[in-house]
C-alpha cells in the first residue's frame, strides 16, 4: 500500500502544512507546481527531501489560481488546460531531475480533482497532458471517476486512491463536504478503515454497506490540524497489519 | 552565423510581435517561458512551429514580472533566482519534448539580461541554474559580460551575440538606451554592420573605432515596428555575403 | 441614448483596442480594473482621457484571471466575489478622483457578465458589492437578466444595454456565440438595428420576430477588427436619427 | 504615542501573523493592500475589525510582488510606481468606507519602505501618489529619510516612527539587518527603549550614544515569534509611564 499527501503548498513567505514531518511518513509526495501553491524554491526543496528519503515525487497539478488555492472551479478549454498541466509537470520534473530523480505520477488538485472526476473536458485535458508529456506516468485519482475511465481508455496506468478520513456513499463515491458527516474525525476509526482498504479492499459506507474499494494508495491530508499525528497512526496501523508500505510508482 | 529573436511574448489574449513571420527568418528562437511573457499554449505553439522549421528552441528566462514584462530590475537572492530560472527552462523543455525536440540554449531576458551582464549574483544564478538543470546547454549572452565570464569559468559553453541595430561604444559595450543614438534605424546600415560582424568579427563603434565583435549569433528585435522587414533584410545580406545561416546549438 | 465600450484592456507592455479613438465616439467608458485586464497606469490614463471628454467612467469589473482575460467562468463564494468587485471599483474610483471625476456605474465583464445574467450567487455578489460601496451607482447589464432582477430588487438603478452587432433570440436573449449567426457583420445592418433600438425600443430577432428591447445604452465592441469604424457609423446613424447621445449616468 | 503594526498580510488560504490579537493592542493598523500580501476579503475583514476598535486604518503599500512579499527591491519608473500606490490606497479606502471609516495614512512596506528612505525616485512616487489621491493623508516613515524630506517639501504631514526592537546607529539610522546585533530580543530592554522614545524622544545607539528620536509612533512587528507578547509588554510599559496611546491620525 502507498500513502500519499499534498506537499509543498506554501508560497513565498507563506507556509502550509508540515512538509518535513509528512515526508517521513508517506511513500508518495504530491508536490504543488506553482499554479495553486508552491514556488520554485519550495518545489526544489521538497523534491530534494523526497528523493533523499526514497519518497516518490508526483506532480500535483492545479488551476492557475493562487488566490483561490485551486479550489474554485474554472472552466477551461480542453487544450488550454492540457497545456497548463504540461507546463506544471515539466517544471516539477526539472526539480526532480536536479534531485537526481524524476516525476513519477500525476495527481490533480482541488477543484481540478473534483471536476476531472465528473467532467469529460477536464478529465480529457489531464489525460492529454500526460499522454503528450510522458505516457508512462500513472495518474492518481478516484476509482470509478471519469478521469479514471478516460485515462484507462487512453492506455495510461490508473492508480486508485482511498481517502483515510472521508465517509463514503454506498455507490463508492465520497459523502459531499457539505454533509456534516463527510469527514471522520476519530483517528482510531480512520486507522481501522485504512487497514480494511488495504487488507480487504473494501470500505464501510455511511449506511453500513460494505463497498468495494480497489485502491493502491491512501490519501492523507496534510494541512488539517492533527494531520501529522493521524498520518503517523495510519502508518503504524498498516505496518501492524503486515502491510508493506511502498510507492506504486 | 545564427540569427536569434525573442518569440512567444504574448500572454493570454494579448499579442506581441509576429512570431510566424520571424520563425521563417531566424535560426534560433528565444521563447518566453511564462514569467515575463508567454503562456503555456503560446509556448507549445511556438515550440511546435520552431521544431517544424528546424529553428533551435532557446529558453528566454526572465523575472517573475508580467506587469513589467521583465524589464524592471528586481533584486533576488541567488538561490531564489536560480530556482525561478530552472522552473522556466524545465517548463519550456516540456513543450520542446512534446514537439519532439529539446531546449537547446538559455538566454536571459530584459532586465535580467542587463543585470547578469554586470552583476555577479544574478549572473551566478543563471550559471547555477544551467549547471543544475543541464550543463550541456549553452548560454547566449553578450561577449565580455560578467555572465559570459562566470559561465565560461563554470565550464558552460558561451555563445556571444551581437546586436543588429544597436550602436556600440569603443570598449565593446552598447551605447545606453538613454542615448538618442543608441538605436540604428537605417536598415541598410544595420545590414552592413551585421555582415561585418559575421565576416570580419568587428563592429564600428559610435566614435568610428573598429572594435572586435566575437559573436556567433545576431540578435534581431521582434517587437519593434518594421522588425520583420529588418530581419528579412539582414538575412538576405548575410546570404549575399555567402554566410551560412545555422543555429549554434 | 448612451454608447458604451470596453476600454483600458491592455496590460503592461500589451495593448488591446484603440482607446483614444473610441473615447471620441462613446459616451460611457467601461474601464477595466486590473483583474482581467488593465493596470494602474492604464486606468489612470483612461480615466483622465474620459474625464477630459466628458465620457462617463464605469468600472468594468471581472474575475481575477489575467491569463484568461476574465472569459473563463470561475466559481466563487458570494462574499469572496463581492469583495473582489469592491476592490476593483474602489481602485478605479481612485483614478477617477485623481482625474477630478468619480466612477459613475458598474458593468461586469466577460464570464462574470454572462454568469451574473443567469446565476443568483454571482449576480448577488455584484449587487452586494455595489450596495456596500455606493448604492447610488447604476449597474449596466442585459434587460431581463438575473442581475437586472436582483439589482432592481435591491433598489439599485438598472440600466439595460443592447448589443449593436449581436443577433437576438425571440425571447430577448442573445444568440449564443457558438452559433455561426451570432454576430452581425454587415455594418449598415448593425447601424439600422441600433437606430431601431433607440427609436422604437425593439430589435428584430433571428427568426424575424420583433422583440421589445428596453435599453438606455448600446454596447460597442472595442477589440474587434473594424471596431472603430463600426462605432463611428453607429454614432453617425443615431445622430442622423435625431437621437441625443449622452451618458445615462 | 501611537503603536502601529503590519496587519492583513495573509493571502487566500495562507495566514500570517495574529491580526485579531494585535488589533487589540495597536492604535494604527498598516493594512496590506493586495500587492505584496492581503486580498480583498482579508482587507475587508481587517478594516471592519479596526473600525470596530477605533484603530486607525493605514494603507501599507508595497511592490507588486506576492512571490517576494514585497521584500525584493524593484526598479520602477516614478509614474508607474505612483500609479500602483494610488491603486492600492484607493482599493483599501473602499473597504475602509464599507466599514464606515476612511484610510487615515500611508506607510510603505518592505523593500519600498527601505528604498523610499534613500531613493528620490521611489520616495517621490510615494509623495506623488498621496498628493494625487488625498494630500491630507499623513505618511508614516523613518525620521531623516529621503521620503520624510520629500513629503515635508511637498506639504504632506510626516509622522516619524521608531522601531521597538531594532538597534540604532549613532546617526539615527537603523543597524542593518545583516548585522547580528540588528534586532533586540530582550523584551524588557525593548519596553524600556520604547518608553524612552515616548518620554524623552531619544534612543540609545549601539555604541551608547544618546540619539534624538523624534517619533510619534512605534512600529511593532506582527509576524515574528512572540510578536503579540512583545506588543502587550510594550503597550503596558507605555501605559505605566503615563503615556496616552492614540493614533496620530
Amino acid at each position: 500500500m502507498d500513502l500519499n499527501a499534498d506537499l509543498g503548498e506554501g508560497f513565498g513567505v507563506w507556509k502550509l502544512g508540515d512538509d518535513e514531518a509528512l515526508l517521513d511518513l508517506v511513500t508518495s509526495a504530491n508536490v504543488a507546481c506553482g499554479f495553486h501553491g508552491g514556488d520554485p524554491s519550495i518545489m526544489r526543496a521538497v523534491c530534494a527531501a523526497a528523493a533523499d528519503r526514497g519518497v516518490a515525487i508526483g506532480a500535483q497539478v492545479g488551476y492557475r489560481d493562487l488566490a483561490g488555492f485551486g479550489r474554485r472551479r474554472i472552466e477551461y478549454r480542453r487544450a488550454e488546460l492540457r497545456d497548463e498541466i504540461i507546463y506544471q509537470v515539466a517544471a516539477l520534473d526539472g526539480f526532480a531531475r536536479v534531485a537526481g530523480d524524476r516525476v513519477r505520477y500525476v495527481k490533480p488538485h482541488g477543484a481540478l480533482y473534483n471536476t476531472a472526476a465528473v467532467d469529460e473536458v477536464q478529465a480529457g485535458a489531464v489525460v492529454d497532458a500526460i499522454t503528450d508529456y510522458d505516457a508512462g506516468l500513472p495518474v492518481l485519482c478516484q476509482p470509478g471517476s471519469v478521469l479514471a475511465r478516460l485515462a484507462a481508455d487512453a492506455g495510461l496506468r490508473v492508480v486508485g486512491e482511498g481517502f483515510a478520513d472521508r465517509a463514503y456513499l454506498p455507490d463508492g463515491r465520497l459523502v459531499p463536504r457539505t454533509d456534516p458527516d463527510a469527514v471522520i474525525h476519530n483517528s482510531a476509526a480512520v486507522a481501522d478503515r485504512v487497514v480494511r482498504m488495504a487488507v480487504e479492499h473494501t470500505v464501510v459506507a455511511a449506511d453500513g454497506t460494505v463497498v468495494p474499494c480497489p485502491v493502491e494508495s491512501i490519501c492523507l491530508h496534510g494541512d488539517t490540524a492533527g494531520a501529522v499525528d493521524l498520518a503517523r497512526r495510519v502508518r503504524a496501523s498498516l505496518l501492524d497489519a503486515n502491510q508493506t508500505l511502498a510507492s506504486f510508482a
